[in-house]
C-alpha cells in the first residue's frame, strides 16, 4: 500500500533495432562495429543492459545474419566494459500479404523461418539474454503481420532454456503476458521470468497508465520487469517503470529523440533515464549486480562449442 | 465517481459460434432452422440482439455459406419475435501453419479470403449488426492465427459502413481497442463506434478484473460497449459489465453450462442473465430501443436488392 | 490474472443499523424482539451472519444500552436458526460542533465516551464478530463528526481481542484500511484480519469501481473482506464484491428498497443477493463454514460469565 | 488511450508546514524573513507557486498570526521575484482529547476555532491561492484529529471565494474529493476548482498506485490537480504526478531530505523536481502562465483594503 517503487533498477539500451529508422538519425548505429560501439557507449553511460539488433553494414536494412551479430558481439566481449547482451531473437516471423482483394498468395517482404534457424545467431553468441516476442499481431503496416503462434513460441522459448540463454519475453499486449505465464506453467520456461512490457507499439496495447498498471498487475511479484514506450513518450516511460516497480529500457530502437527537434545517441538516453531514476531515489545496477539478480549464465568461450 | 453502472442494459445471444462445440452439448444449434428457433427462444427470453455464425446443418461444422445465413435470417424475420441480428463476419481471416520446425507453406485449415468475399453473407441479409475482429492474433491451437490486417479491417470497416450495416468492434486484445479508435479517426468507421469486449479469450486479454477497467477505461464515453467471458464466468462478466457501464452478451458461443456439469440452453443463458441484471436494478432493453439508442437502421426488404 | 471471484460465498445482514430509518420504513426493526426476528429471518434466507445495532423500542431512536443487545442476542441463540452474531461497536464515538462561527463548546448529540464503555455490550454478550469503525470521518451532517482516534482504536482493538470477539474492521476509506494494516503490524489486531469496506457513505470513499478496485488491492490476500455500497447500489454491490474476491452485506441498515419504490424486509435482501451469488455461479457459505473460515470462537455460556 | 502526461507543469513549494520539524533541519524556515527567502530561492529555481505556513520566529512553533504572515508576504512582494501566493488555512482545525479512557473533556493543544477567524490573514494579506483542507482525519497522533466538519468546509470555501481568493481543495483521502465535488455541485466553490492529492499522509489516502490513479480518475477532466507524497516518495511522486497529468508540489513542509541522510533546501527540493519533469519532456510553467491558466487574481494592493 505504500509505494512500490523500484529502489535498485537496470537500465536496458537498445541500441538499433530493426525498424526502418537508419536515414532518419545519423546515431543509429549499422555496422557491428557501430553497434558495439554504441552499447559500450550506452552500458559506460550507465546501462546494465545492452539488446541487439544487426543490420547491413551498407544498406541499413536490418538483417539476421549471425555473421553480423558474431562480430558485434565479440567486439563488445573484447572491450573493458561490461555489459550484459540481450539478442533480438524477433527475426523470422514476418508475413507481408497482398492487398485486401487478394491477400494470398503471401507477398514480397514474407520472412517465415522454422523455430532452430530464428536461433541460429543465439546458438551461435550465447547472449546471457535473448528475446521472445510472445504472441502474434498488427503493426503499423496495412499488410504485415509479427507472427508467432503457440507452437513455435513454445519450440523457441525450450531451445533458449536448453542454451542457457535467459529467455526476455516481450510483451505487446496482456494476451501475450497471459502466454507467458502459460509457458511458464507449461514448463516450457523457467520460473521466474524475465518480462519485458513494449507499450505504445501500434496494435498492441497503446501506453495509458490504466492499461500499463494493468499489465504490472499481471506479473507474478517474484519475476522481474522492465517497461519502456515506443516515441516521445520513453523517458516518461522511465519514471513509470520506476514507479510500477520495473526496471527501464531506452535506446535509439524506441525512440530518436533527446527531445523534440534533438536527435539523440544511445548514451545520451541512458544518461537522461539514469537522471530521471537517481532523481528519484534510485540506485542504477552494474550488469554484475544485474546478473545475479537475474541469476544468468555469465558467458565463457567454450561452453559455445 | 458514484458508481457508474447501466441502468438500462441490453442483452446479446451468441448463440452458436465456429467452435467445435457441436458435439460437446447437444443444444448448440447446427441448422439454419435450429438457429432460427436459438434466437427467436433467446429474444422471448430477454435478448435484444442475436449474433449469429452458421454451420453446417449435417456436421454442426462452421460455414460460411450465404445460403445458410438467408435461410437462418429470413425464418427470423418472419416469425412474429422482434430481434436485431447480428452476423458475424469473422470467418475467412483463417491462417493455418505447419509445424515449428517448417511453419510454411501454409497448411489445410487455411481460409484466407479477400474483404469482400468476407462480406458476402452481410451483403446478402443486411443485419443491423455485423462484427469487425479487430486485430490478430494467437488462439488456443498450436499452429493458427486469427488475422485481420489493418489494411483488411479498413477495407471489411467501409463496406459494412457502405451496406448501412453497424460494425460491432470485437476487441480481443487492448491494441484492438486502440486500433479501433484509429478506425474512427480515420473515419472508416462512423463515430460512436459500438464495442464488444471479448475477455478472457486465450490468447488474449485475460478476463481479471484490472485488464477488464483498463478496456473500459479506453473506451470513448459516447460509444457504447458490451462484455463477454468465454467459459465459466459468462454470468460473473454479466454483472461486470453492467457495473462498468456496458451491455452483456451470453449464449452457447462463449459458454455451454448453466452450472457445472449442467448443460445450458441459450434462452437459459439470456434468462439468467437478465435475472442478474434485474436483481441488480438494471432495466432490460428492447430491441426497439436498442435500436434507437444505437441508431441502427432497420431492415427494409428492398434495401437489400 | 483469470478472474480471481469468489467461488464460496457469504452473506452478512446489517438489520437496523444507527440511522434515522426507523420513521421511513415499517420494516426496520426496533425493538430487540423484532431485531432478533430481523435476524433469524435473514439467516433463514441465506446470511451466515446478523450485524446487530439495537434501537429504543418505543421511539426507534438508536441507543446503545446493553440491557437491549443481551435481550435481541438470547433471543437469537435461543432460536433454532443458526446464525453468526456481529454486534456493532460503533457507537459512542459521536461528537457534534457548534456552527461555523462558533463550533465550540461540542453541542447537544455529542456522545464520546472510553473505549471500554464502548465495548460494554460486547463483553456480556460476547458475540462472535464485533465493528471496528477504523477512522475519523465527516458524515452527511454539516456539524457531525464519527470520531475514532488511533489512541481509541488501539485500546478497542486491544479489548476486543482480549475478550476473544474477532474485530471486523469497517473501512469508510483508504486510510481507515492503512490504518489496520498498521493496527496488525503493531500486534493490536490478529492477523488475518477480516474487512469491511464500506463503500459510498457520504464523506467517506464514494463507490465507483477505481475507487473500489484500488481499495481491494490494498487488502493483503490472506485477509478476508466483505464490501457493501450505501443506498441504491446495494445489489449492484454484492455483485461487485463477488467479482473483486470478497463476500457480501446487505440490510435495512444501508439501503431500505428492494426496487425503486418498493420496501424490502431484510430476509428479501438476502435473498436478492443470494439470488446474484448463486447466478454468478458462486455458493453460498453457511454460518459452521463461516465460523470455520474465519476461526471464530463459537460463544459458550460460561465463557460470557 | 496514449499517455495523457503533464506537457506543462508548474510546481508548487511548499516550504515550512506546521510540522515538529524546526529542529529535525537547520533548514526549515521559521521567521518571516526566512520563510520569505525560501519562497523567493524557490521561485528562482523554478516554483510557479510558494505555499507559506508561518511559525513563531524563536521558537519555529507553528502560529497562525496574521503580522508574521503579512510580514512573510510583503517580503515575497517587495522582491524581485514573481511567485504565486499560496498561504495555508489549515490552522484552527485542531482537536486533541485525553485518554481513550476518559477521552473528555478535550485537551491542550486543541485550537478550534470559527471559520472567520482561520481566514483572518487570509483576508488580510490577499494570497492568490489558499488551501481548504477538505475533510476530517486521523493523523499519526494518537489523540489528536484534524476537524473540518462539512458545514466548516462550506462557511470557509463561501469566504474564500468572496474574497476572491482561489480555493486549493486539499484532498488527503478519496472522500475529501468526492466532498470537493460536492462544493462545486452547490456553488461554494466554483468550477473548474484546484485540487492537491495529498498521498502518504497517515492516517489518509496511502501513496500506491492504485489509490493514487483512482483519486486522479475521479477528478473531473477539466479541473486542475497537483499531488504530493509525504516523505521520501517526494521526487517519486513528482514523476507520478506528471504521468498522471497533474502537477508538482515538494518542499520542506512534506519532506527534509535531497537523499537518505543528506538535508535539503527548498530550493534543491524545487531544483531536482525540475529536472526530472524536464527529463520526461515536460515544460515548467512560470507564474504568470499559471496565474493566466488557473484564471487567478492577480493581488492589487487596494484590493485589500
Ligand atoms: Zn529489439
Ligand atoms: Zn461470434
Ligand atoms: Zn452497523
Ligand atoms: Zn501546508
Amino acid at each position: 500500500m505504500p509505494l512500490t517503487m523500484t529502489r535498485e533498477v537496470f537500465i536496458t539500451c537498445a541500441v538499433t533495432g530493426s525498424g526502418q529508422t537508419q536515414d532518419r538519425s545519423p546515431h543509429v548505429p549499422r555496422s557491428p562495429e557501430d553497434i558495439a560501439e554504441a552499447a559500450i557507449d550506452a552500458a559506460k553511460a550507465g546501462a546494465a543492459i545492452a539488446h541487439l539488433h544487426v543490420r547491413d553494414p551498407e544498406t541499413g536494412q536490418p538483417s539476421r545474419d549471425p555473421a553480423l551479430y558474431r562480430r558485434a558481439v565479440d567486439l563488445i566481449r573484447a572491450s573493458d566494459t561490461d555489459v550484459i547482451l540481450n539478442l533480438t531473437a524477433g527475426m523470422g516471423g514476418d508475413l507481408v500479404f497482398g492487398p485486401p482483394d487478394r491477400p494470398l498468395p503471401l507477398a514480397d517482404g514474407t520472412d517465415f523461418i522454422s523455430a532452430d534457424d530464428r536461433l541460429t545467431h543465439i546458438a551461435e553468441c550465447r547472449p546471457e539474454i535473448c528475446t521472445l516476442d510472445c504472441g502474434t499481431m498488427n503493426f503499423a503496416e496495412a499488410d504485415y503481420v509479427m507472427t508467432n503462434t503457440p507452437g513455435m513460441l513454445r519450440a523457441m522459448g525450450r531451445r533458449m532454456e536448453a542454451l542457457g540463454v535467459k529467455p526476455e519475453v516481450e510483451c505487446f499486449d496482456t494476451g501475450h503476458l497471459w502466454f507467458a505465464k502459460q509457458l511458464v506453467a507449461e514448463g516450457v520456461l523457467s520460473d521466474p521470468a524475465l518480462v519485458q512490457l513494449c507499450m505504445g507499439v501500434p496494435w498492441g496495447a497503446p501506453n495509458d497508465l490504466a492499461t500499463f498498471n494493468a499489465m504490472v498487475a499481471a506479473i507474478p511479484e517474484h519475476w522481474t520487469f522492465s517497461a519502456f514506450s515506443l516515441g516521445r513518450d520513453q523517458m516518461a516511460y522511465a519514471a513509470a517503470a520506476i514507479l510500477a516497480g520495473g526496471h527501464i529500457r531506452v535506446g535509439l530502437e524506441d525512440n530518436l529523440f533527446l527531445e523534440k527537434g534533438v536527435l539523440a545517441t544511445n548514451a545520451q538516453l541512458v544518461e537522461r533515464a539514469r537522471g530521471i531514476a537517481e532523481a528519484m531515489g534510485a540506485r542504477i545496477l552494474s550488469p554484475a549486480e544485474v546478473r545475479e539478480k537475474l541469476g544468468l549464465k555469465a558467458y565463457h568461450p567454450e561452453a559455445a562449442q
